[in-house]
């Protein structure tokens, strides 16, 4: 019985979970309500309150978690061949892959979410940045070091190396969507350009054939 | 005594627009209330409505107004030297200014406030990016082609190549505000290393010498 108890209680949770995402997404954080929350996860107010002390817990839980999320991107990100044969296609793969996984309208809704944000709540935001965008960004430093020791890139630091990666792949369309909205989303014969110019000025800057 | 009126009228609209202006950076857009706006330019409700039908015009208003601010960017990049003798030394200028520019804490909790609201007001938020931030790329990208046409650099994208300029330069620093706050703001120090980072870079891609 206490396990059944118990495995209800966290679906609850989940569901008020997954409907505070909905409906923060949807509405912003400042346009929503626990009400809306517990109609869209189908349970009273009461039961948001037993699981969170407040709306600012929930987001608080929502974009902590969802920074766990970059761990698939990181996994693409360090299995970047250090001993590839063929820089260029290699980064090409990875660039479309970092693309795909950064320009889905979900994430870059949270994206959304958490800028609006930043200023009221600092401290979450950063965690998310330090948990997500940092970690993915240090993976890719430590496979271009690599790449680097191979000969096959030519760098000073690292760190900086992965940030103009990552900038010259999604400064225009992250902004694009940022500034225009949802549905100013590139089409995917552009973002297949965008990455296959990233690569390419990329390479010229750092590359060593 | 008519023109008298008018001017009273004028700097009543003006006084409104600065002090929504002040209200939405401060509290956001959803945060905002027009009762909030009156006391902040110290008139009645009524003469808000006066001049604008409601908080949604008011919010347009600003956003495209601020979109004619980046004028005098504009000049800045049109008076990079065509005929420079030292590209490394100017694209450094150029790149230092644009920092000095785009990384003010007003100009950054506006560029937040476009982006939270990019989803309700598409209409708006697309303006400001086509009047601002693309008439800004657009001038660069013609400066760029002078350069190429000198022989300076060798690009077949010029557009592309001010987008590639700009994400080099802006993609760490905004971002650490955008993620994490008015507070997150790098050092002047660390500013002018990315600047010089963002130039050799993009130099080593694009250079010709």
């Amino acid at each position: 019985m206490e396990s059944g108890e118990e495995g209800r209680s966290a679906r609850k949770r989940r569901a008020i979970l997954e409907a505070a995402t909905t409906v923060f997404l949807d509405t912003g954080y400042q346009g929503s309500s626990v009400d809306q929350i517990a109609a869209q996860a189908a349970v009273s107010k009461q039961t948001v309150y037993k699981h969170f002390a407040d709306k600012q817990q929930l987001f608080t839980r929502i974009i902590l978690d969802t920074a766990d999320q970059v761990d698939g991107l990181v996994d693409t990100v360090s299995r970047t061949h250090a001993d590839t044969n063929d820089l260029a296609a290699d980064l090409g793969e990875l660039a479309n892959q970092f693309v795909a996984t950064l320009m889905q309208p979900r994430v870059l809704r949270l994206r959304r979410l958490v800028i609006a944000n930043a200023d009221r709540f600092p401290e979450t935001t950063r965690k998310w940045y330090e948990q997500g965008f940092e970690r993915v960004l240090g993976t890719l430093s430590s496979r271009f070091e690599h790449l680097a020791d191979r000969g096959l890139l030519r760098l000073d630091d690292p760190l900086l190396a992965a940030h103009h990666f990552v900038g010259l792949l999604l400064w225009i369309p992250v902004n694009q969507v940022m500034f225009c909205g949802d549905d100013a989303r590139s089409t995917d014969a552009d973002l297949a350009r965008y990455a296959d110019a990233a690569v390419r000025t990329f390479l010229a800057a750092y590359g060593t054939s």
